[in-house]
């Protein structure tokens, strides 16, 4: 669960609709369906043509995956790497068949058992990385997908305005001008608030937990060559210690 | 047939004339024939200008064969070349010859006649890269097009209703300004619609699909080299299967 | 002679002007020369201040020949350098002394006058890159100003808009505010035309030609080395062929 | 401490509200907290949606000690190590010991206490580059922060001035327009302060003293590999000057 | 004296001012000193933010350094690394000791002095690579800072603008309201000739000196190099040379 997602989206509307009510503004003229139909259909519409259907259909289980899971603990990570590698020292590398259903990322559990089969280092090395580069494709692919909207909603804003204008423009009425303006410039509340509200910031926090899963499976990556290199735990330790920053590691690995 | 475009690109004009009727709007007061010839007709100039003759004659060609092509299979082309490098390793190079016309790829017949003609591996990789960078560069004048197209009708669009609001302000007439204004907001309106519900969408959709094609392509490129290579069946299909992420994968693969 | 360009050119004024002829518009209200000089001045003056008088003398002539001079036809330039490769091998290296005369490509000639004056290959080669790489920042240099030319002339067409109402403004009488406004505009439009019907598209039109220029550069180098270092006629058509696409290719190549 | 950065805010608020006064405005007509919060929390919700919670509370250490810590000087550092540098060379490695707490630079002191502690080159050059992509990420999210709230401030203006219109728009009164006007526009008046008077300028700040910091602490690691290796110091000194530039070098130096 | 900067910069100023008397504005309608401190003084102080205080006291120097200075002769820099090298290659490295003070280019004395001093041609070349880096980062601050000035210009343009609206509809005149929109409209026109006649044209040129200037720096410690390891002086002009397109050479160099 992201807290700084849920937080600020709260409180992006509370600021948006507070000022309304603080401006002494009726909360109704700013809801309009059509409106909401035009520049919201009309984003997505775009986007739909500008990626294959089996990309958008994915795009809610990615953007709930990576936004609702937890953050996965990078030592963690390392601590059971280490564990592994001192099994496999231990009792050999088809130990580690029995320890397979423990291991909860699945990501570690496919190239724990790669190795366990007793493929190459490099088919290994190679089929995990393939792995890695799917999964950032499909957060690329999220990415865009917010991207593509956060451009888009605010473009059909702007049209929603246009056609509103041209509409209210056609049958000029001086007593009727106020509101028709008004109404005009919902859509481009709406693109705004879209964009700026959620998709734009979607795109940034999409990236970052991107980074974040990327170093993790790259030390997974690591972790599994090394250890079916048969290296000596200490070293593995060591050596995928080395992705975290000297503050953030326990104390016991600096008097290592 | 690519159903998202089609989908999207119905759902954005449902959309747009939605919101034009809901509105109250009259749609004929949105159809000027004039406007829509200054907007594309002066884009398709401009683009004129950008590309040689040469290029954009290939566009719609290129246009129609990306989007309405099916994608292809990777897993097809990899089954494919492992079956190739079987019958190559067992009846050699040669007996590749017979098996020609069930190749449909002309890319993959390119490389597979190149290898049994009796070329060296270099020159053979060298002749397939060249002719995917071709494929590449041709997709690549497309989305230039799409996107040149996407940068000149808004440009174009706002150029008309400069040219509309220079023309009512030369007359000036209280009675005719509404509906005079409304005139020359038709050319950004589809300066905005021409950008955002075509060109833009087309540009990534094309990116998408140049990536997947590319994607292939490498995937029978190091198919024939390693045909050619003589190497074992099963070393070729686990070479070529770690450019598909191991979720894609059959199963039987996995056990391998 | 680009016909793409004139007949873009041509289209574009076409489009402009009628859409003011279509829309009643008098086109004397579009001709005023103080704008003209203001917009196309202006955006000079400061295209002088961004590159050295000695750039900016050369911007015509750079125009001119790269749109009008005819495109190399790289399968010319492969054949003339295998029939070189073919008096290099038969009558040795000095023999392509009495060819020089027939090589119209200045850019070919230098290089083969190097080989025969016996210049070492590296020598060779990193001198016909410098070449290269002079026309390459000559393009460059002609791309960078249309582009800035693209970029300060809608620029200085607000900047006369601006102007142009600080004066309206200034003397504000509701009877002229119409043709005022009208007249402000009027830089607006020259900054528009100026950006999207010249620069902008020159700007993409010499990126083309200039990597078409570079590519066909790019196989005379290649072919110089190889014939000064005596390689077999049969064994240089290859290399060079590799840069053509095979659809390209004439059908004997193929079936060498 | 900053005195650009201090200098540049003063001034900038004196030229901003200077300007009012020289006008002749009323001071208060700009101050309403309504717009304040709207503009202000609605960046922050979006930046509090781009970041995860645990980077955002960083946000105000890192910018405070970026800016207000005084620069390190390069050549005390260079002193430093070569100091070291001889420590090591007359006494041994383990002498550094006991000048481990008369190192002010934490950075420094970790790479100093990995090499007495007797960890290889490979391990102590691993890890103190990842401390420094550690550092240089934090202060990367920093730049992101001010970034990304110096595009969404702007943004969040433009969305008060439409909500403001709305809500005038809708009671249309004739008396009331003008102030109505002017208040819509305070939204955009704050977003275009907070943007160009502080984020913006903010980033670029944060750029240098970045590229800055990376710059000494690449000296450190370069200076505790050397020492680690028992170079002689005046080597040592040699190899670490040729980061500063001869000009910013001291005299004894060049007679080296 | 660069005259194209010169010849710009008043012809910018003439379409400008032209512009104003040809529409029969009032020039003095045009002079604001309140508008002209806003906008240049808010700007300067976002700058001010944007840089450390050291960097940009050298902005004025490196300006008038860099617009003024006369260009290098490439050729004649060349010639004076081939007399050198004559001299080294005869009497000896020691021998150019005395003709340092015919070295007007101090980069140039810098390099001649360190072979000189027997330093070797690592450190040679590291020295003056990390003085070349310093010279380089220099132009990259002034580039940076007419940048900025750029940016920040039109946005205190747009600012001012805002305040002025404000301050105007605050106290709604009909009488007033054109001259006070006049007025307001002054800071836009400030900004954009700022940003358009000054700024961005001062940024290309900036780029453009600099990528001469590391064109013949680079030439200088080729030369040095060439120079400490008692090169042939005519393999070291053949070198240098290649810096410079056939064209521009003299003529003996291709007989050579």
């Amino acid at each position: 669960m992201d807290i700084a997602t849920i937080v600020g989206l709260i409180l992006g509307m509370i600021m948006v609709v507070g000022s309304i009510i603080v401006g002494k503004g009726d909360l109704m003229a700013f809801v309009s369906p059509s409106s909401f139909i035009l520049v919201i259909g009309g984003s997505f519409s775009s986007v739909l043509i500008s990626f294959p259907m089996s990309e958008v259909k994915k795009i809610m289980s990615i953007t709930l995956k990576v936004i609702l899971n937890k953050q996965k603990d990078v030592l963690v990570i390392i601590n059971q790497l280490v564990s592994l590698a001192e099994s496999a020292r231990r009792d050999g590398l088809l130990a580690l068949e029995g320890r397979l259903e423990e291991i909860e990322e699945p990501f570690l559990a496919l190239g724990i058992r790669m190795a366990v089969d007793g493929m190459s280092a490099e088919i290994v090395d190679a089929i995990m990385r393939t792995e890695m580069e799917a999964i950032e494709f499909r957060h690329e692919v999220g990415k865009q997908f917010y991207d593509a909207f956060g451009k888009y909603a605010p473009a059909y804003g702007m049209l929603g305005t246009v056609v509103g204008l041209v509409i209210m423009l056609a049958h000029m009425d001086p007593e009727t001008i106020g509101p028709g303006m008004a109404m005009c410039l919902i859509t481009t509340f709406y693109g705004a608030i879209a964009a700026n509200v959620f998709c734009l910031p979607f795109v940034d926090k999409l990236v970052y937990y991107n980074s974040r899963e990327i170093l993790s499976m790259e030390i997974m990556v690591r972790g599994v060559i090394a250890i079916q290199a048969g290296e000596n735990p200490r070293v593995v330790k060591q050596k995928l210690m080395t992705f975290i920053p000297p503050k953030l590691r326990p104390e016991e690995e600096e008097q290592a």
